[in-house]
């Protein structure tokens, strides 16, 4: 059984129904909150449970998997506490508006986790959020435009996280991500995407860093229906054992330490 | 100086003019026959001193290199003895009909000079050619259809073989190559190509091995005019500086040797 | 249930006890002769199967793995039929003095497997066989002297290669091999070696060629005792392990193949 | 020309001559106070003018290389102003007690310019500092032991950090780092270390983050003789011909940016 907490900045999801009070702070541009609410009811009509709710069933379908925890920027330490990763084998983090509102104290904590052994899946406009930046060393820049036809094209057909996906698959309407994505060397491209607007996209890529492995999948705008793919549906749920699959845990993360030399043993 | 020399299998640029013994052999199959005799007026027509002339010409460009040899596959030895490759820096390769007219022979004569410090630039449908496969270990397979719109993405803008290419470049009508692309992962990917038809490739890439420095670069379909395009002029001139760039050359390969441990000394 | 199949030239293996028409042949070398007659009093000593059968001994230790073949040089090709191949899951190679006499024809046909999907892994001495050459577009060299006290270090400790094996181990006697080894930047460096004489080594290195992971691991030396130390035994294991998880095999590797453009589906 | 800046946190290089008050502040702990103090007088022999001033000789024996600037910690902003910053085509940075001290908001600052496309050189004990772990996304962390013989061996020996470097060189006394190293897998492995002790180490390692080039490279104790040696000058040197390399700087790091189509242009 592997242990999964889902992480959404749950804000888009929300707005207009209550409006809490940290929003309203860093949301007091105008034009930043009327783009904000006006995704709120459609994307309500296609995520009834919140982009959570529906990463949840996603991964629930597979037997092997569950959900121990949701977790969102409102919650006390963004639900992120020291009991939740420690109860945590994959973390999935879906974040979009509000990347700045995570505090640094959280990012950083959710990075040394990494280090010692989670994973950690990055979806969609998570890509500049903190922890990603964090465990990359990139800033994770790209260029960007809503509504486009998608064909998402495996590039790595032998990779654990490809398993079951076709050659290629589409998706009606996506956000397009464009090169240049500003990222390291990615250890496995396993996925490319192509846009009809004329972009090309580095779309499913892995690293490793101390002893947690880490995915980035671009599909999942909030407004648009890509969770319900069934193949974007099976690549995060390949993604998540593919990630709960290292060998060791650390204890802690200050392992540095002095050795007597080999002579005197 | 760079000291170049320029490798074109040279089938396509001269059938209907002289049919040469070698060519007739392994061409009794007619309909590859007529596939290759078809191109030849209108290959003639954009490289009127064959492919290896234009390539010559777009080196030539650059005061700091040279083209020392032209060698084809109807020469001896394919005209790469080893007088030619050991005066040369950086060679050039354009194949696509007759990959298993080059002798075994000759194909590892060449992965060794790489071996040795060699350069190497594999052009368009050299994907398949044995130095090719030999040096890189994949087969090199993909998806392909003639005549389609291109878009040339630059995916590591800070890359030597970048110099001066913007974000992206367009080939009106260039030879579509999709993935899957069957290569290893490459030390640097940087280019990405969009066709209108739906496909992605990894364009640009390199790889190392040994002393030697390999770039593949997928524009240059025989009956297309990508070879006057601008960009892809500077593209191959970058690849020939970066790939004439390494530290050091290797006297021979067979270096394995015996060596007496440290205390002895 | 994982299909392994070891290969062992097993030439120092029986020398002296019958000395097969092919051997007389290539070691028509008096020197070379006395070499391999010297090694196989001591070498049976060890492996009274031959390194063949310690290996299979070791990989069916773990009931999840069976051993279906057992394939030497003397064998109609090689042992290595295109039945036994598409029996197998993950091919062992141990080869030290033969490796040209092993056809090319063979090389190629267990490269083409790997490419397919086939795991392979290549032991000790087998870092200079055709097949990894092939396989890695590398010549393998490097330097060595027999006789030294080793100390593997796990520098990958999350790989799963490295499950249960501690931060190193230490083996009394191995060969020395050591840098520069001429091999492709490893995609993953999961152990590198000490030797007490004053060398270091990659001495565990993996890559994916096609659908084909390949591990090289340094151990092995045909007059010591590596193959009785339990975390070799253990790390063979995990190898075979993860060289079987690739999630495609192909049914060939011919599939380039022209495509319609999307617009016209 | 090459503009390079030395960075020193110039902490143990002047204990004892002024103490000034930051540095009273953090080193409240006597046994750390006293760990630093002895180091002065012995730091002072070998670097009379700072380890500072010993780097900046050093890269100024090639004529093509300046040192525009050397920045301390103690200097306000610690020394990397933005004008300073904007007129720094590599920098190199040499720490050991006071990584916390550098302001987050100058760790940031370095990183972002990093990623517009200066190069940086993370000496010795930098392993562990700010920049390099934003950087690389990974802790640093390293076994060590002070005062041991130390063989650096060439493992990349076309790279052009290793121009002139032969297969080895030697360190009569310099502090162990062994794996394992807590690092990304690197681009390229250019040199590995061996200690008498028994350990092993990747002592030379290169990796891209955007626009810049990275290489940490591993000699240089503060109380050792390391940077007198004529091949660590050498490779510091080449390694910062190599890091300002690259193709293309970045006026800004937020380049990300919403694009029209391809049809409607």
């Amino acid at each position: 059984m592997i242990r999964v907490t889902v992480w959404n900045e749950n804000v888009q999801d929300q707005m207009g129904e209550k409006e809490f009070e940290f929003t309203k702070h860093w949301l007091a541009n105008e034009e930043a909150r009327r783009f904000v609410l006006e995704r709120t009811r459609e994307l309500r009509e296609i995520h009834p449970e919140g982009i959570h709710g529906t990463l949840k069933r996603l991964v629930e379908e597979d037997e092997e998997l569950v959900v121990r925890h949701v977790a969102t920027l409102d919650m006390d330490e963004c639900g992120l506490t020291r009991e939740v990763l420690d109860d945590t084998d994959v973390l999935l983090w879906w974040a979009h508006v509000a990347h700045e509102q995570v505090p640094d104290e959280i990012a950083f904590r959710v990075r040394d986790y990494v280090w010692r052994g989670m994973g950690i899946i990055f979806l969609h406009s998570a890509h500049m959020c903190k922890p990603m930046q964090l465990l990359l060393g990139t800033s994770g820049t790209l260029r960007w435009r809503e509504g486009d036809f998608c064909r998402v094209w495996t590039s790595a057909p032998a990779h654990p996280i490809a398993r079951g996906i076709p050659e290629y698959f589409e998706l009606e309407t996506e956000e397009m991500y464009g090169e240049h994505f500003d990222i390291p060397t990615p250890d496995d491209q396993v996925f490319m995407s192509w846009y009809r607007g004329g972009e090309v996209f580095r779309s499913g890529c892995t690293w490793t860093r101390g002893c947690g492995r880490i995915f980035y999948f671009q599909p999942g705008h909030e407004t648009n229906r890509s969770y319900y793919n069934e193949y974007v549906r099976r690549i995060i749920r390949n993604a998540v054992h593919w990630a709960a699959g290292t060998a060791a845990k650390r204890e802690q993360i200050d392992c540095i330490h002095s050795v007597e030399p080999i002579e005197k043993r």
